[in-house]
């Protein structure tokens, strides 16, 4: 692991995701810039201190020269956004597969400098923790619309609203994500928009196309939007809004989409992952809940506990640590890899450039 | 009344709403171009036969020439939207009070005709029944909002989402909804946007200046739009989205609007109209309930039930038709007069300009 | 009407809701004891200064005497619980059909007694207005239960949860129900009690038999039951639990029931009325919505707005007089006639045996 | 750990509980009768096979003869019912602390002997796994009522409703829980009912002292209720009722706690576990919601993520545990202990009495 050491958030979230199956196994770390820190996280997380580095090039090097069957199987980096791509570059020309927090890079010349050392290794798997797809139902939702159980898509309504930034806040987690140089060009959207982006890709197995966006910075002396909303196309004719804000008071972490297609519809949220509201024309509105025998094969697959007993964001997360772990046995894909990973920073800089022309309508590369 | 003859729908609506207080009474009506239908219509309901007029001109003369004891007070306008000008107009000019249903005419050409004949009669009230606004916890929250509950307002989502055109419908009410002739240049947004843009500027007290809109017609063969969703921006730095749609199938009547300010917000949606949620930085989210004495007078004196007993579409119906009542014994002004009318054109008319104009960002004409 | 002057409240409930439909006119009433009273409700709602009684013995005798095109037709009783059987007797005996609020009586002897006047009069209808039932989507789940949609009915829930006693209340809707002399021998029981067992044999079709139950005085000084809970069993094995509260703090108007049959279930609350929810076994749960096609034909004719237009407590109390107003044109039977309100005072009468005997398993005479 | 092989549901929940936080490391275990059974799960938990014993006994004697440094520290009673007493004098004897699934023993008299058993070994820790006082906002319902948040505490409303047996259903969970000999007097009383039993003296602070109960078999064949409700009564003079059933079609895992006070009311639901709803006395009700800084410091120290992002079942197991190993380093104190496992088997062993007595109000031993 890199990144995560005392004070950090997500990192002890990835670890109690890789954790909660078993299947996983914390070896090494390079937590912080701070030795200290470092050594603290290790010793606090049962690691020899050995194995504690100060550093992830050394950890790279040292762990390299160990012995096959002693040595890491993959780097899981959680550090801010701007240490993403020189690690995850570092560990694959290393010879270690990447699971890497999101978004992917600081940019997209990153994400495509990092594409193509991801495309020189072959054998090495390269995923991105875009947590909210771990969520069974939400597999169900595509599910559904692959099985044309909505028909063709139409409308598409996605978005993630959360309020802890509506006044000036002063922490760590605050900090770097409203520092240009640690986020990127964007702060909201760049940290959470891109979970919105990617759950629409991912639900309607759509690429979005076009965008026409309007940023904003509501609170005086921030650097980065803290709102955002966008109009957008994809592919086939859907269309669709996507707003991402950070200072709406009291949201907490409320990730939603709505599709509609021509027969159904569908409606999903975060805050209560453990439910799917699927619509029907002339039919009464169904609530499918996780665990249920009617689910689909794949959806059934994702949960631990019987229908009731509710899964939350560790279990999501851990699914897709689960799933990084099948792929790395050969049992199936990573679920976002680096052609989603490259999608989300090119959906940011599409953000940025409409926002910075008038809302102008703008291709997102792909 | 003019409209509102067997197999319309509003008109009945209207009906009950003017009924339900025991201050109105219906006397006379032009309620079809088909004579039989008005006079079936007039007869049930208990109408002489003589007051049951042939068309709307005929009435206006009519009921201009009886004693002022006898003669109707005012009259309410409930036909497709492509009458509505010519009928306010008339009974204007006649000397008549008007309530309209809305959108108040076809285009803002219309509209702004109608301001001027308007202001030519000074002492004639003209009311657009803006339903949604009838809703006591509507009032509410522009309540909050004046008094600085939440804060220096900065975000808005307002959508009215249906699905009942889905699909080709093949009935009365779908009809000239979808005919440009009688519905004007816009389907869907004039419908139904037209309230979902009155409620913005209602709850916020802020006016929507420049928008950018992106228009669909998503059911084969239609002609007008049957959805749509816009960025915008009002005065004093608000921005905003709103999305209006009836293809979004499983949808009924999904009026909701979403505002949230530097210190707190607030979430209603019609089709639970009894409560309002209210959230706070620092402090659990309430629960505000219809009836409840921590309400504001305003808002209180809206209730004709106590707590729990829900009330709902007529209820705030009647209390357009209340207010309206109000303002003819000048003891309060109409929520929605000329001023809501001609707005309501304006946006729809910017609407169609941006969303012809590759959603450029367009001003609202004031 | 007899009851309902100034201060009352389900007296004006009762004039919205025969007003609602434009079939039923207000043509005379004795409102109150007071007799200045009397003439300024009778004045405020348009009736002849004539028509205004001192008493309602007076009214009968007067109305009685007049042709019959001008007389009353029928007699609404919205007074305390103690003058509902002397102004019922009275009425149906001076020839007027009689639309009476419940509780019927202030005990089952009393209501025994009225059962027997009824049946002297063959020709006269006896209606109470259990409001709830008057919901069409409660209409709705009785049909699929006899359609056999949820299979055999094993298990019932249903609750009258408030909280505006939960302390001492000083006013004149609070006095009356906790005076023994005017409500009978019990208060909330007697008072919303009887609407959680009406609707709980009106959904199941089955009758209540036997109970045990525990009822309480919380509030000191009260000298009625403010709360109560009761084991319950109905025909053909069903088995249940009733709760009627109104000491429970922040809780409005929660009447709710939920049953469950071998293969499904159905839920349903009072203040969401547009709602009912269906259970299946290996199937999701279904959502119902108010004025869907998908209901069947008697539900659907109990709206008056299309779906996702909320219609609420006067509407379904606007139903109430609609189907007495059927009843008295010979187009249908009264939903709760005089078997209903023998039962539901037999009911109160098992309740207060029960309680008073240690809880014993008691049987509700029929 | 005893029990837990394959093809059992609550062992593996336990072994994903107890893994989270990375704390406590399963070393051995004796999994099912079936030794063939004990190997395949030991090894795929990555056990030494010297570690996987045959049977209970043997690993009581065989972990209590390896140096302290190496053995395990306490065990996890996982079984049926009726082997939780057996396992669980064994291990205490041998001087192994005791983590137990529910209810404690098969009848009352065995946790009279357990209890006799536990006070023989003061420095033996005993604890059992009502997993839901693990959820946080448990207990910050219960410090609100501590606190005097709601005032004197008067009615209580708690319910475990399931509906997965109302049918019969033929599998490994099924069977042994409708079966008496491993099962014990009650079924779906012994099983959920006590859960609800637990709640109610949790949140309240309070005893359940008395209850009236009507036990029921709803399905053909079945040996032991499953289904049950009682009128109950606490100490200070709380009442309430309680309902258990798991033959109500569509509910998965429905446990749901209301409580009222003087001054306020709580209400919780298991299937939402991130949200406690306050009302009170002339103010709006509010939204307690998970990770919240304005929750008390005890609930805050139960999650591991930021608002918004659900915790869930395994969260909550997961403070059981680790609520246990703090108790093993002497931090704190078990929540539920041999107190509490003697009280859930006396409410067991008193509703069985009163519902065969004709539901006669029957003491709770204590």
């Amino acid at each position: 692991m890199v990144g995560g050491g005392e004070g950090a958030f997500i990192g002890e979230v990835h670890r109690w995701a890789a954790r909660l199956d078993g299947e996983i196994e914390l070896v090494c770390g390079a937590f912080s810039r701070d030795a200290e820190n470092t050594a603290r996280t290790g010793q606090s997380l049962g690691l020899s201190a050995s194995r504690c580095y100060s550093d992830y090039n050394t950890m790279m090097q040292a762990e390299a020269a160990l012995p096959e069957s002693e040595r890491m199987e993959f780097v899981a980096i959680v550090t801010p956004n701007h240490v993403h791509f020189p690690v995850a570059k570092a560990a694959l020309e290393a010879g270690f597969h990447v699971l890497s927090d999101k978004p992917a890079t600081l940019n997209l010349d990153e994400a495509k400098a990092l594409r193509e050392i991801v495309a020189k290794s072959p054998t090495l798997a390269y995923g991105l923790t875009h947590t909210y797809l771990g969520y069974p139902l939400v597999g169900e939702a595509r599910a559904i619309v692959d099985a044309g159980g909505i028909g063709k898509v139409r409308k598409v309504f996605v978005e993630y609203i959360q309020g802890w930034l509506a006044t000036e806040v002063d922490n760590k987690q605050a900090d770097w994500r409203t520092d240009p140089a640690r986020s990127g060009g964007s702060g909201c959207m760049g940290d959470i928009g891109t979970h919105a982006h990617n759950l629409a890709e991912f639900v309607t197995g759509k690429r979005m196309t076009h965008l026409a966006a309007d940023l904003s910075i509501f609170v005086d002396g921030r650097r980065l939007d803290d709102d955002g909303s966008a109009l957008f196309r994809m592919e086939d004719g859907v269309k669709g809004t996507l707003s991402a804000s950070q200072v709406c008071v009291g949201n907490e972490n409320s990730l939603s989409i709505r599709v509609y297609g021509e027969t159904g519809g569908l409606e999903w949220r975060q805050e209560e992952p453990n439910t799917l509201i699927r619509t029907h024309l002339d039919r009464p509105t169904e609530i499918l809940r996780a665990s249920q025998g009617y689910l689909s094969e794949g959806a059934q697959g994702g949960f631990r506990t019987p229908a009731g007993h509710p899964e939350g964001y560790l279990e999501a997360f851990a699914n897709v640590y689960r799933d990084f772990a099948k792929a790395l046995r050969s049992e199936g894909g990573v679920t976002t890899g680096i052609d989603g990973a490259v999608r989300g920073m090119a959906f940011v800089d599409a953000l940025l450039k409409s926002s910075n022309n008038n809302s102008e309508w703008t291709e997102i590369e792909s």
